[in-house]
């Protein structure tokens, strides 16, 4: 078994897992998409190898799959921070109590959840410590040490680190769990107009990210007052459509304004030679993305991870019958595997003499590799592969001399009709609504995006979660005229906005 | 202010710290290396940017300096690893207190510094949560959950993750805080044989990070049962000299036997269809390395940063006086940056007018960066940059057509060198004593590695401990004969190991 690729992934997954399951019932998914999601998600969960259930409540394990996929997208939107002048810090995950109080809607907001550590070895701490839920107050408690200045902003940070948040809802795998992995960005600035287009710099990344690496088209916005970050000015949002018709927040860019600098004391000098306060933006994506490109990807035969993130790109299975064609077959696999490498396709070879070619097909589509590579006795024949797309499951032929351009070929439509078919799914799940009744109607029976006209009032928003269960996911950054009154009372309406049931 | 890389970093620090600072003396390194070692280390730390004291006793910041060496270090452990089909995953970080209890011995070694979760939002935890100071007991209560058969074996996995021990004792930031940065192999076999290969091949690649990219020499071998890891059969370690006589335990590949097998009931059915026992190891390396790094190659002007994990490898100073030569030379700098660029060198350029070129000469050495490339009107006339190696100050000069190939030489030179002076070190800090007034001696006048004949017995390992600080930092690979008695009780000895005092 060899990897073209340091960094090829799922071979040792595929060993640990493969040899002691005896039956496709028991190793391949047996719930359709379509008919039980919730039980589906579960199994594709579990059976591709991208997590466990963790002996503690709450808590999930990454296996070496789902981390995979996370290295990836570490790798992508670090490139891009670091090319804007953003720089990776490591912040202590505990916050003191007293830190967490200081400004008063975040503390409100986050310490229903918080974990505390009241004890060090065998002696209680004289303050009980937060384990980050989120890190504000402990970075700006360091800003207004950092920043004396307008020579010292911007300051523009991040970290990658494990996040806790002690849910009491019903916990899943990567969408809710009381312990995550994600990166938080802080930053800090002069004017509030360097501010808002950092934030509106981040969503621009974190929207390329999604849609063209995680193939999954997002609807960008604001939050309403109730649905925003505790402590920000405002936040904006990106929001994806899940197939069971709730919608999933994908990450979020806020503008803090000054509510931090004014508790944390972060001034600075001008060139004016006055005081001010700065003006900051924080932000962040997750593991939870993880779980959206599962839901919104996967098939009935399991994961479908887009190449653009895939540890694996392409698997070569040779079919070989212990036959005099063997030996030359598995030459030519070799040749072949050389090409992809030195195309920087990400490739394994799968040529476990202990399992048959149809269950190897079926283990790396549980997978979700995207392309694979065959190679028989009739295609040395001929000098040629077939390769099988994981999304459409079609088969085509390519010469051996072209097989790496072909694969490459390949990945690139499989990416981009990810994108299409989730764009178009997007598309179908978003209902305009014209009164209450059709956007009960709606909601239940198929759920999605809910456009509707909204009077702007909080109490219209927080009548229809309790009646319905569906808040406002955002306010669209592209405004469209009301096209009724509020969709709840009737008034004149401010603007159209999205609801949506969600996770 | 440009980059040749993405990966530069430190431009940001120079930018936020440098323009607050008034004179040298509030900036620059203020204390000699060698008269007050400890204040030294601290100031470097502070002052070029690699650290921040937390507002929570015992924790530390980690900066984006410090960050960017340890994104380093994960790389190429992380290339190592991965060839060599280990796997990244994550697991939770909390333990429940009955896990950890499991190993008795482990349970007694780690309890004393456990930082215990007991509350979640406003309810107390059922059972208390430790977080973990290594994950030995989570980890191995889900192998006991995926091993069924040898065709299982073996498994390796690794983490990159937080750690809290609850110190007690004085804390210095890399060195010894309450959390910090590490990874931890973990690994299960199907033989004894197995696991003792993956225990040494771990070390080997440890040595090669250690020696061939932080540019520290170490001395490796086994650990006695007084300093082994709590639960492991026994620790192979690898240990570096500082400066200031002190040992320092750079990282540790441990054999744990079946100890863990045997209580999370690790077991699986051989080929021979019987049960048996897996055989375990576990690995780790810190953010300890970097307290190591700076350590070992700073001097009376700061950090010194061996080129191959430096973030920046070079800076560009262009020497301009607003005269008629400024224009030209600032043409030629980008030229050399695209060639540096194209050599993979990563390379800053530093052109801020505001400040001198002596000033940012301070600046940049404070920060270790390991080339410095002058500009000035006498290069342009002479076609030529002169270029200045951070280790020993020397100034040489190189044609502006051979830039790159030169400052690739040089980087290599420095990091030779840096490799070559600690080797020189640590041999001038290895001393072999006969008898215990030499050691005593010897302890007291210089420190350093200590090599001296023991009897085998824990006795008077505890004795000398207790009358001198000195531990045996390792028992080594390569044996020799003992030349005396033991140097404590004047029994018989079996080996000559190495003592010394330690961080």
């Amino acid at each position: 078994m060899r990897f073209a690729f340091g960094s090829a992934l799922w071979l040792y997954a595929a060993s640990v897992k493969q040899k002691k399951r005896k039956t496709m019932s028991d190793t391949g998914v047996t719930v359709k998409k379509s008919e039980d999601f919730s039980e589906w998600y579960t199994e594709v969960v579990l059976k591709s190898g991208m997590a466990e259930y963790a002996p503690i409540k709450g808590c999930m394990i990454f296996r070496e799959q789902s981390y995979a996929i996370w290295e990836r997208i570490q790798e992508v939107f670090n490139r891009k921070i670091k090319e804007t002048g953003h720089r990776n810090v490591y912040f202590p995950m505990f916050i003191p109590e007293s830190f967490l109080k200081k400004e008063a809607e975040h503390f409100e907001g986050f310490v229903p959840e918080v974990a505390w550590v009241t004890q060090g070895g065998s002696t209680p701490l004289e303050e009980k410590l937060a384990i980050r839920p989120t890190s504000e107050t402990i970075i700006y408690a360091t800003f207004a040490k950092w920043i004396r200045s307008w020579r010292d902003l911007p300051i523009k940070i991040n970290q990658w680190c494990n996040i806790v948040r002690w849910e009491t809802k019903a916990t899943k795998p990567f969408l809710r769990t009381r312990e995550f992995l994600w990166q938080e960005g802080h930053t800090a600035h002069v004017t509030s107009e360097e501010a808002e287009k950092e934030v509106m710099d981040i969503l621009g990344e974190y929207k390329d990210v999604m849609e063209n690496y995680l193939a999954i088209p997002v609807l960008v916005g604001v939050k309403t007052e109730n649905e925003k970050f505790a402590g920000a000015l405002y936040t904006t949002t990106l929001e994806a459509m899940m197939p069971d018709g709730k919608a999933l927040q994908m990450g979020t860019s806020h503008n803090l304004g000054q509510n931090f600098a004014k508790v944390f004391d972060i001034n600075f000098i001008g060139e004016d030679e006055k005081e001010h306060r700065v003006w900051q933006t924080s932000w962040g994506i997750s593991t939870r993305l993880i779980g959206a490109l599962i839901m919104v990807h996967g098939d009935d035969r399991g994961l479908v991870v887009p190449p653009k993130v895939a540890p694996v790109q392409a698997v070569i299975v040779p079919i070989t019958y212990k036959d005099a064609d063997s030996i030359a077959i598995l030459a030519k696999v070799k040749e072949i595997m050389e090409k992809l490498k030195a195309h920087c396709i990400a490739t394994v070879l799968d040529d476990r003499p202990e399992y048959t070619p149809g269950w190897k097909f079926n283990e790396w589509e549980l997978k979700g590799v995207p392309v694979r590579i065959e190679i028989g006795p009739r295609d040395l024949k001929q000098e040629q592969v077939t390769l099988a797309r994981r999304d459409t499951y079609k088969k085509t032929t390519a010469k051996m001399t072209d097989a790496a351009q072909a694969v490459e070929k390949l990945l690139e439509e499989i990416q981009n009709n990810l994108y299409a078919k989730a764009k178009t799914a997007l598309d179908e799940k978003t209902t305009t609504v014209q009164n209450y009744d059709a956007f009960k109607e709606i909601l239940k029976s198929k759920g999605g995006f809910i456009k509707a006209a909204w009077c702007g009032r909080s109490e219209c928003e927080e009548k229809i979660k309790e009646e319905t269960g569906a808040t406002i996911r955002l306010r669209p950054f592209e405004k469209e005229e009301p096209t009724a009154n509020c969709v709840y009372c009737g008034e004149k309406a401010v603007e159209m906005v999205y609801f949506a049931r969600s996770y």
